[in-house]
């Protein structure tokens, strides 16, 4: 059997996953009438926004799909097309499980603790699952199509399948980029304006019905926090697993016969990761110690554990000799690997120009390695019981300011940890198997996506079961336990940003070298000096680091305005109809959804193109100055200074947002004074500044980092073209 | 007459100057007794702090000066120990003039505005000459001294020069972090303490006498803004006028007779401009528009033009030829320079492996539009007439969330045009005359060092004036006036860092190509890969753009602890004796200045030696792992990631918190409902915010940057040794 289709096997086997774990869903209780009117509600608002911001990304698509039919063929315009869509339905699912589970698991949460836990989780696995199938499907099903149905042969000068694989991830990555980013400013503005004018000025609660903003919010965690982030992992999953198939095909243009085995295997390692994830979901239960993070990693290390066997099964089969060199002795077309070779001149390696296929496997365990550390690192910088957040709350005490300084701090800090983390993790798997070992880290990464994603999913749901609790006035005991499942969503909320952007950044040396090799495909005759002795290498890095913080600037301004809007227009509402405050009338609660839809809609598009126009006039400018030469050193620069600068923007906000976020819900448990003290003020505060820093610009970030990458790669082949 | 020894006159000028305008501010009334007993307790508590402050410095000094001496020789060592001291006295006697200008400000602006403005400018221009003046007498004594007097030569294989500068070098910065990294923890703890524990829970105005902290805080603006900056300029001044020579020194060594005229003239951009500025200083008067900014404008203006022809004329005496391919045609030696290429072969430009004196001349120029550049667009982002400061204003409205939100929106942004503006400026000037280009761009920029400081050092001079104003209870009028004068303060400050971040940028460029031939001169065998496709690489630019992060994320954090103490130590105050509120008793402000101290003094240490220890734990961990080529490797992306990293941070934290600090003012100008409004408290919170980021945090990144890349000269220097 061919073992692309296992591969394509493996992926439906996620989507049938979903479908039986949905109908587990759906069969359960759905709560009172009051609940099931209120969940119709946020269901509504968010299928309103998706199908609007979907016809607006549709458009932007469309242009960009007669563009790379135009430049780069017919088979990448249908890559694009493929990998757009897809892109587009995960998110699309994951957000309508989302809006029927949360309803359904507040109901689940009057029974009890892990009643909640289960329903929300099961949510969350199904959008993980689906996001990593789908995401297979899209480059296994492509890759199919194109080598087995389609005829095309991998090397050989024949560009066909590389050039369509990385235009698919860029159709992922494009629709990913807006709908984080539409997504996180939707959900952003919702949530800052619904608090600043109902918590601070009117003084309810949060999720309060009588405030006009409180479906917007409640919407805005279906639309950003599930769809947005479907999308964005979608994304990188394709990305990641597609250019370590680019690579292969570019770097071991020797392996012969080996070649079509070799570009199978990342799909493999995906494919029978989706198994484990699946085995995984079902150890998410609560312990003795009715620790809910306790839970969430007994699932994802059951996941881990069973990968390694599981990888070096598939690896096994696929590569024969686990010692023999990859790729069968013919290595003339490995490039860049004898960079590794220092170490073997000093007699204590083997490695130089080759690796085996133990070298392989052991970088794919360093990337579930980086997977596991990251995950306990970003615990550490958001968890209630640690440090950090401990500070925090701590400086909320004194006001304002400190909170702020203090969370800034934090933020700034939260870099260094997982920056080390994966240093750590290039050094090794270049030692181990060259760049081919980075790739394979960032690809097995990649592979634990299901049961990540599931982690990340289930924080949504609870954080509307939590508004729907409120809204229908339940028993203060399912609050409480919607509150709780939903501290620990700030946290694995995090996670899957820091691991997001972490496999972002081994990503990227990958694209980078696809980069490199491409030119010298190219080009074979034009020397371009990438040496950081030549300024245009600087220049571009030093505009590369630029663009994730003109990015933030962007995103932030973006959802300050458009919070600005929900406030003016639930003063409004408050001003024209003083029942709505009494409680006797209802407020208009589309009229604020449709208003966030517009603004986000309208803000999303500028910041989006940023990251695909200036890769382009960075090249074309310095080509125009100093030579093609040099334009097209500054452009590979500039791919590795948006991920030198990305990384910690992205790491620093996301971080930062969760660290405040759970700050003022360690004071909500009654610490420094608890609800209502001016410690607690000050932590609302510092909850409104992170959140558009964890859930807008930060992770709008990773997506954008990858369009910068893929545009360049295209670029490359428009005008080699 | 000896090129250099011109130079040093044109330095020993500065310092006549500073003498003379010394006197006229000291003849100024000194005000009433009690304005004169406040000023003292001011001045004893800076004079306090920065005698611990120095000796604390002074231990670690003679331990770093041993390990020189051991490493690098005698000559090194008195080269450290003199950029150290001098240092040390450019703080010193800037913070003595500051704090004896401050009340006699106050007595001025009794008179009118523009008394107030020229007694508090000529403070200024004096800490500003002073700056300039000695780090020009420490660089040219201490080369006419090895030079001339010693009977060392350049070049011919004798490092004992270029060596003797780099560590020269080392000495200032070293100092300087410390300075700016003491005193901006000192400064910033006290003011945040204050504001905290005064205008936030004792409801008092600031600089109100019942509050124990009004003196340290006002003993804060002294020894941060003053003595801090002014030790940071100076390390500016001495790294970038002696990058360029060592620039000089390693690269032009075909220029055989020329050489010693071409080593000189750097020191005579730097003499000659020292005239410019003087004059400049007497152009800073009120127009009819009454605008201060515009006085100051003036004053830039008038040196800035004066500049051009000054520099054409040394150029001009020096070079004899401005056509003539600078080196005498022997470029032999020119490494490097042939990377810009490309366009000459193309046919558009003939500065293939060399450039004219034109090349060197329009270098300098680029780099006084840069300087103009920079304050024009840090104007724009500071000042409160212009969109950024207003819409943090107008986010004011929606509360203490959104003001923050803005304003971290607004420091993300305000990155953008300074980078695009250093990036075009290092392509152009790479063009016109090679690295020697970039490193004569970043010399004139710091030529006009004395104005540009003079410009800064004024503005903690009108702070202070304000609280002599407030706790000596003189008329309103007298603190509009100050106020006015502070507003325009908050924006010279962040021009200053800015300018100095900018050059940083164009010096770290220089310092890295001083760094790689070096390399190449110490170890010609080794063959050390730069190239962006080299992992080792993208590890160094990693973990060096980590550096500023975690530095930042330590100073945040100082901050916050130490201005927690002084709450604590307020409110004590209080509690024990409750006539202070009443105004029957006089706090202990002592006790408050010397916890301030001690803090300061302890939280500095850690994050200063963080530069000093990176790059050598970086070489040795990646030798260790992958060889010396690629340890040599990583150290030098670690240089170049230092700075794209640190560019960013260090350029948003100053813009946004000089934004945030005249955000308030604005709205303390009557707008947005004026003081005591929701709008103004948000405004404070975001002000509190803003402290460390702009005057703890982000300016002492400048200084990290330099000595983590001479550290990494330093190293090769002892390892080849």
């Amino acid at each position: 059997m061919d073992l692309v289709l296992i591969a394509i096997v493996l992926g439906l086997l996620a989507i049938i996953y979903g479908f039986v774990t949905s109908r587990q869903v759906l069969r359960a209780d759905p709560g009172n009438a009051r609940m099931q009117e209120i969940a119709a509600a946020i269901q509504e608002g968010a299928q309103a926004y998706l199908k609007r911001q979907y016809t607006t990304i549709a458009i932007v698509g469309i242009v960009v799909a007669i563009l790379v039919a135009i430049f780069l063929g017919a088979v990448s315009a249908i890559g694009f097309v493929i990998g757009a869509i897809l892109s587009g339905v995960a998110g699309f699912i994951g957000m309508n499980i989302s809006v029927r589970a949360n309803v359904r698991t507040a109901a689940a949460a009057q029974t009890g603790l892990q009643q909640g836990l289960t329903l929300a989780f099961r949510a969350g696995a199904i959008t993980g699952l689906l996001v990593a199938g789908l995401a297979l499907l899209a480059i296994a099903g492509f890759y199919y199509g194109l080598t087995t149905l389609g005829g095309y042969t991998v090397g050989m000068g024949d560009r066909t399948v590389v050039d369509g694989l990385v235009a698919l991830a860029f159709g992922a990555s494009l629709i990913s980029i807006f709908a984080r980013l539409g997504g996180g400013i939707f959900t952003k503005a919702a949530d800052v304006g619904a608090d600043l004018v109902g918590k601070v000025e009117a003084g309810i609660p949060e999720d309060d019905p009588r405030n006009p903003a409180v479906i917007a919010d409640n919407v805005g965690d279906n639309v950003g926090d599930c769809a947005g982030m479907a999308a964005d992992l979608f994304e990188t999953y394709v990305v990641t697993v597609g250019a370590t198939m680019v690579l292969t095909a570019l770097l071991l243009t020797g392996a012969g016969d080996a070649l079509p085995g070799l570009m199978a295997l990342p799909l493999l390692i995906g494919g029978v990761c989706i198994v484990t994830s699946i085995i995984g979901t079902y150890f998410v239960k609560l312990g003795k110690s009715n620790s809910i993070m306790g839970a969430m990693y007994k699932g994802f290390l059951v996941t881990a554990i069973l990968s390694v066997p599981a990888i070096w099964l598939v690896m096994q089969w696929v590569l024969g000799d686990m010692n023999a060199p990859v790729g069968g002795g013919l290595l003339e077309g490995v490039r860049n690997i004898d960079a590794g070779a220092p170490l073997a001149e000093e007699g204590t390696s083997s490695l130089v120009g080759g690796f085996t296929g133990w070298g392989l496997f052991w970088s794919a365990m360093v990337g579930l390695a980086i997977t596991g550390l990251i995950i306990w690192i970003t615990e550490y910088y958001t968890g209630t019981q640690f440090r950090p957040v401990r500070s925090i709350a701590k400086a909320s005490e004194t006001g304002h300011g400190t909170n702020v300084i203090q969370g800034l701090a934090i933020s700034l800090e939260a870099t260094a940890l997982p920056t080390i983390v994966i240093v750590a993790g290039i050094v090794v798997t270049y030692q181990l198997a060259g760049l081919m070992g980075i790739a394979y880290a960032a690809t097995a990464m990649l592979a634990l996506a299901g049961m990540v994603v599931a982690l990340d999913a289930y924080g949504p749901v609870t954080d509307n079961a939590g508004g729907i609790a409120e809204m229908a006035s339940m028993d203060d005991t399912v609050r409480a336990r919607t509150d709780a499942l939903d501290a620990v969503g700030n946290t694995t909320k995090a996670v899957t940003k820091g691991y997001a952007i972490g496999s972002a950044g081994l990503a990227a040396l990958v694209l980078f070298a696809a980069y490199t090799t491409d030119l010298a495909e190219y080009f074979p005759l034009l020397d371009v000096d990438f040496s950081l002795e030549n300024p245009y290498v600087i220049v571009g890095l030093l505009l590369g680091a630029l663009l994730p913080y003109l990015f933030a600037a962007m995103g932030m301004t973006a959802v300050g305005r458009a919070a600005g809007d929900v406030v003016k227009d639930v003063r409004d509402q408050f001003a024209a109809d003083k029942g709505i405050m009494a409680g006797t009338s209802k407020p208009d609660y589309a009229r604020t959804v449709d208003l966030v839809t517009k603004a986000a809609i309208k803000e999303m598009i500028i910041p989006s193109l940023l990251p695909v126009l200036a890769p382009i006039v960075v090249f074309f400018v310095i080509t125009g100055v100093a030579g093609a030469q040099n334009g097209l050193a500054a452009l590979g620069a500039l791919l590795l200074g948006v991920i030198v600068g990305g990384l910690f923007v992205a790491l620093s906000m996301t971080s930062g947002g969760g660290a405040w976020d759970n700050a003022k819900k360690y004071i909500e448990d009654g610490n420094h004074g608890g609800k209502g003290s001016e410690a607690h003020k000050a932590a609302v505060t510092g909850d409104t500044v992170g959140d558009p820093y964890k859930d807008t610009a930060g992770p709008a970030i990773n997506p954008m980092i990858k369009i910068t990458n893929i545009v360049a790669l295209l670029l490359l082949a428009a005008i080699a073209g």
